[in-house]
């Protein structure tokens, strides 16, 4: 669908964005840079959020209901966590426009498709979308312009979508710097369980296994986790909200995948109990050439250590 | 005994580097910034190493034999991986001077006092140690002068070692950039398998369930590898010799947190599978905590996305 984009005009009249935070806000600001609307009207929960969203300037009006916010907008995106979805799309439905389209950007979907599907009016375009582009930071101060370039926005269109609409919103991901894909709901929710959903699991794990020794004291993980542990923190800094709506509303995928690890585990551990340093080696080996795919797909720096800046004497 | 080395002189005359690779690489880089030495010499097991290390510049004289370099040297550091310490430390046994100090980087250390130990000639001064800092490359290209800036040495010299070697040994790698601590090997290799050895072994074991799946493909797990997962490529792309050897000299504290990580991961699982939002919110929350104290204590980078440097539009 790429190619039919390129005539598509990206740009929407009037955009809402519900919830403020780093999407929310990185989307703003790549509205904003990339002229893709005439008025960007925004809605968070709290007074503070709304406030500093309006200072900073990636929205142009910010309102105190969701209900008000979505007014006259052609395009309505949906930027809180997922567990909040629903009560969102209840609340707006009445004030949606006919002919506008209304997308989220929840880290799963079959749960959104369940949640928003009911409150869908007649007229509007519901098509799911989740951008695979983030940092560990959340709140409006987070958010920058730059969030989605070269990554991939997946779509998870309805076997009736509107072809159009479908159109358009890529357009829009694109002039926002992404590239779009388009997957079925269940898929999306299986790749996205080990792209994403497993290591940031793995991650609050080990942090959790870690803080809870007895015999290695917190600091002494502090002080050596350039050894590696430091790497794991920064997934498991991300907002405990959006990842406990995560686990609840991607349970099966999640299980599934917690299940093939720990069996895979199990093989590790036993390789290393019995010392087969070839069966290490082999494993050790193999994983090498991921790392250089993704390197070349341009989804990770080459740069050793993520090209992190030396430490500071201290 | 930090402070007792203030007046410590910590060069060296002739400084000997087996194994010019990452960690050789940087600390003869480190030796050169400092004018540590009057003359370093090396030696590599494959000529084109030895030939590229002498071009870099960071060595001196490059030697075909690890006797024929060690010759007079005042200071010996034996950088290969852990499983040639051994053989490494056999073949210079006859060679080393009298008064000088033998040590190593090696990233476990009881193994070592065990292989190293039994060929300490009398006179010589052998005290383990371990820089915690590396990347995830290798090779005589990999090294540079400031990887050891900011980052911990854990030197474990036995109960007999002679407290002036200590110390200038101590003064030495201040000088390279390091802070010192000391510890017991065996203390070491516990606080080592949490901080280093259980994560790099997580992330291999990842990125091979990702790799083994039937029902996500390997290019899908790559463009979408954002999510998360591409962080654990990167501890997964180490040197898999260096990660074997790990394995099997530190298989009872690597065993010890496998079954710790494994027992957490259940409890996760368990409370996934019920449901429990409340238990997650609380395990997400805790481990925040923990990156604030590594980015406070300069261990890692507060900007997002380790600062990685966002994505080219391709
Ligand atoms: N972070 C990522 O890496 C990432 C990547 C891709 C997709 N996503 C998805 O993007 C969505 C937003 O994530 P984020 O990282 O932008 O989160 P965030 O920075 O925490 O922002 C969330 C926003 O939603 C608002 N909000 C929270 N709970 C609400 C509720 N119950 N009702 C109404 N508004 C509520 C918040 O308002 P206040 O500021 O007033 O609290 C805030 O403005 C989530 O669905 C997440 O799954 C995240
Ligand atoms: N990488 C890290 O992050 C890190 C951090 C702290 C400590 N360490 C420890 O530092 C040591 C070296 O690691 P590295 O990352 O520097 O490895 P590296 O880049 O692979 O370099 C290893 C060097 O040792 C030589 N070598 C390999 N096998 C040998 C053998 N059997 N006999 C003699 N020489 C041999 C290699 O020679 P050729 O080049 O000719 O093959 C090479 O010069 C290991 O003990 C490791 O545990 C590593």
């Amino acid at each position: 669908m790429t190619d039919e984009n390129a005539s598509v005009d990206p740009r929407f009249e009037r955009v809402a964005i519900i919830g403020l935070g780093l999407i929310g806000g990185s989307l703003g600001h790549a509205i904003k840079r990339g002229k893709l609307a005439a008025h960007v009207a925004g809605y968070a929960r709290s007074a503070e959020t709304r406030a500093r969203a309006l200072e900073i300037g990636f929205v142009d009006s910010a309102h105190e209901t969701a209900a008000d916010a979505v007014k006259n907008a052609d395009l309505v995106v949906i930027c809180t966590p997922v567990g909040a979805l629903g009560p969102v799309a209840a609340e707006i439905e009445p004030h949606l426009k006919r002919g506008a389209i209304l997308t989220d950007v929840g880290s799963v979907k079959m749960a959104v498709v369940r949640d928003i599907g009911p409150y869908v009016p007649e007229g509007v375009h519901f098509i799911p979308g989740h951008p695979i582009a983030g940092t560990e930071q959340s709140g409006p101060d987070s958010g920058f312009a730059e969030l989605f370039d070269g990554r991939w926005c997946i779509l998870t269109p309805g076997p009736g979508a509107d072809r159009d609409a479908v159109a358009k919103l890529a357009a829009f991901w694109q002039a926002c710097g992404s590239k779009v894909d388009y997957m079925e709901p269940k898929h999306h929710d299986l790749v996205l369980a080990i792209v994403s959903h497993l290591p940031h699991l793995i991650a609050y794990n080990i942090v959790g296994t870690a803080d809870d020794l007895e015999t290695v004291t917190e600091s002494e993980v502090i002080k050596y986790s350039a050894g590696g542990f430091r790497d794991f923190t920064r997934l498991a800094s991300s907002d405990p909200t959006m990842w406990r709506d995560i686990c609840l509303n991607n349970k099966d995928a999640i299980l599934e995948m917690l299940g093939r690890f720990s069996e895979d585990l199990s093989a590790m551990q036993r390789m290393i109990r019995w010392g087969d340093g070839e069966g290490l080696f082999n494993l050790f080996t193999r994983t090498r050439a991921v790392r250089r795919s993704i390197i070349e797909a341009g989804q990770d720096t080459a740069a050793p250590n993520f090209g992190r800046t030396p430490a500071q004497k201290k």
